[in-house]
């Protein structure tokens, strides 16, 4: 007997899920009908920035497979198509085809829900005015570069996380008057110590981006178009203005079907990716995943994740067992040239979740000293006190080649490595690409010495 | 009481043992006197091809530390200071002061062998022409610089190791004809699987650089000057020859005192650095270690090892605990843009030690494909069969900031993991650094998929 698989959400987590279930079960096995509200599934939301600023031409290029590419694989993908209310007693979806009018229905076996997640919307007056923006979907991605090419002018973002500042560095690289408002002491505020976030401050304001730190945006001013941007101590003249304040899982839908959450606010999963209904699995933003080093619940919005809990739910949904072994939170971005990336837990995260930790920060150079190329590189590596068990690492590197250094960090941590045994590895080295100690060495070194762990 | 250290050779090794004993005890407790043959200590060998092809400069660049540098740690440093005998048992050794012609002696209650490498010369007719060089130390540096910067002309470099194409790059820099000669079916033979080093010799031979492989030098041509290298089948005409033929372990004085070698011909030396006559310890180049995977003694000639392996001695030279945790051969280098690294062992390495192995290859990006940046990348795991344990990972990056991504493979292996939980492993994923998987995780996935260690 063939069954259905229904996937709500057609990019990473859903499409993941489909093509690995498909790979596992035959079209007579398995029938696979995904939904997509937007006009684009299995795209880079992450690439989305760059097409902002150029970078990367046609907007098509972030698409990984197209609707077509996924039908020749037995996939039928239905774009512009919200599903608009699960049905758990009856296992079917209601759906809504936005460009038709019409709405109907789709009973399944399985259900993927994969409904991401939502800008985060802040609740100020003249959020809704024309000239107002977000950069979740492709379609924000052509709307926003239009607004670019036809400056410059001022462009305001709002919100100092990765988004926010790619954006930022997009509009300044079109000529743009460009300045980030942030409610922080410093931006990445979630993922870098202040003192860090600092250094991509220095960066950016050396391109003439204006970054306002520790400011609070009180209202969108302007009749129909946006005109300004007012906080507490300033009105901050604004053409354009970008609203990068994060984002929250999409689980509306869910929600009202029953399907329960967890503590993040998420769609509570086991390591499966299964939901506490029968038959239905959650991937992707929407759905809580595990912390590797807190044991904690949490709910990163990453591409990466998506990916990977997607492809979970595909392997178990056709019959293989896939377990999801959780995350560290590894992220990396390139701002004005300066490269960031983080994984596990800072100090402060650890003693959050009662962890006792010690932080020590190395700094160098991405290559041997000597090296003409050779840019400032800074380490901190994180680690429990007492036994040296690694748990986090920031990384900021000021030229190229610095910030993948973190996935060293990312393996060691998986593994509880403690820092005075990734003191002694054996990495690689030549001077166009390290000093003969890697900086890494002596990060770890540091943070065991620290940390008791070490003689 | 005061001891005192006597450190035979001046490099790397020597100077670490040098500085952590220092560190571990004053000069009340502990006298450090050093010997090196050259001119210089504390040097970067590694940095001498690009100080020839005019990447680096001055030659001073390469120096990390002088000897006023240690003299302000009161540790003695003797350069032009050859020892010439070490007598184990009235614990003393001879040393020749080349410059001004005297010998003397100079007793020890321990002592440190850190002699190094010396360059493999062949067995041919003509190998001490005029215009035949090897490169080893500084001096070897300074006047394969002159030479170079004295051309154009033709160059020949015999042999297809790192140090050869680093050589023959310089060389093809300054616009000299430039021929590589190597016995081998590939060039970097000992790190890199033939096909995948044949990526590197397309690179080569792009720059203008004929690489010209399975060929045997018979001799060196010239009468006082070098005129033509001597091939089987052809006589290639030379103004300079450079012998990149490897290194073997300078061990002939420790031999000669009666210091017992390992089965690799190099010093034989515990995981305290320690040689088996009491107080007396190797390290660097000249000593014996053992490789992680194949749990065997090998004896690699890099310097991350010999500063770790002298670290390692002189910490508990100074008193404390330190064991060498063993090599994996991790290396690197760049040839005609081409990053080029390997650690671990490759798929045949592991079947001569009597582990059954698969390898897998994934090929990519080094960024996201639609990067504009984004350049070929090619990535070869190595697992045991069954288990899917990682031996081994070869990567040629044809751009930049591929090949540092060895390191992940180097933490993965030397904790044993399996490839299947390295393709689940959370790096970190941007647009201008990898795919969402990066092809870490597709290298691994693979070859865990062919070692039959996951579904």
């Amino acid at each position: 007997m063939t069954r259905r698989l229904v996937v709500v959400g057609g990019d990473a987590a859903g499409m993941s899920a489909a093509s690995q279930a498909r790979r596992r079960l035959g079209p007579d096995r398995l029938e696979i009908v995904a939904f997509e509200r937007s006009s684009w599934v299995s795209y880079s939301a992450c690439g989305e920035p760059y097409f902002v600023a150029g970078y990367v031409d046609p907007l098509s290029r972030l698409v990984a497979r197209t609707p077509e590419d996924f039908a020749a694989r037995d996939i039928a993908v239905h774009v512009r198509s919200e599903v608009t209310e699960i049905d758990l007693d009856r296992r079917r979806v209601t759906v809504h085809a936005l460009d038709e009018g019409r709405t109907f229905r789709v009973g399944f076996d399985d259900l993927v829900v994969a409904t991401g997640a939502t800008a985060v919307r802040p609740d100020i007056a003249g959020a809704d005015l024309e000239g107002v923006f977000e950069l979740r979907t492709l379609d924000d991605a052509a709307a926003l570069r239009r607004v670019a090419e036809a400056g410059p002018g001022d462009c305001v973002v709002v919100g100092g996380g990765y988004v926010g500042l790619e954006v930022a560095e997009a509009f300044a690289v079109r000529g743009w008057r460009t300045k980030v408002l942030t409610s922080g002491p410093s931006v990445l505020e979630r993922t870098l110590d202040p003192d860090l976030g600092a250094k991509v401050v220095d960066a950016m304001r050396a391109r003439g981006i204006d970054v306002v730190l520790e400011t609070q945006v009180r209202c969108i001013n302007g009749s129909e178009r946006v005109e300004s941007v007012g906080c507490d101590d300033a009105t901050h003249p604004a053409d354009v203005v970008v609203l990068g304040l994060g984002t929250r899982p999409e689980v509306d839908l869910a929600a009202k079907a029953g399907i329960p959450l967890g503590e993040t606010g998420a769609i509570a999963v086991d390591r499966r990716q299964r939901t506490r209904i029968d038959g239905v699995w959650a991937a992707g933003d929407c759905a809580e995943t595990f912390h590797r080093v807190t044991r904690r619940p949490v709910n990163p919005h990453l591409g990466t994740v998506a990916n990977k809990t997607g492809r979970v739910a595909g392997i178990n949904i056709g019959g293989g067992d896939a377990i999801f072994p959780g995350v560290l939170g590894t992220s990396i971005t390139r701002v004005c040239d300066v490269e960031v990336a983080s994984t596990g837990v800072r100090e402060s995260e650890a003693e959050e979740a009662g962890i006792a930790a010690v932080s020590a920060t190395a700094t160098g150079t991405t290559t041997a000293g000597y090296w003409p190329e050779a840019a400032p590189l800074t380490i901190r590596a994180t680690a429990e006190r007492d036994t040296g068990r690694l748990l986090g690492a920031q990384i900021v590197s000021e030229g190229p080649a610095g910030g993948k250094r973190i996935d060293v960090f990312a393996v060691a941590i998986w593994t509880s490595m403690p820092a005075q045994e990734l003191a002694w590895t054996d990495l690689a080295y030549a001077p166009p690409f390290s000093g003969v100690w890697d900086l890494i060495h002596i990060a770890a070194r540091k943070a065991a010495t620290r940390a008791g762990s070490i003689q």
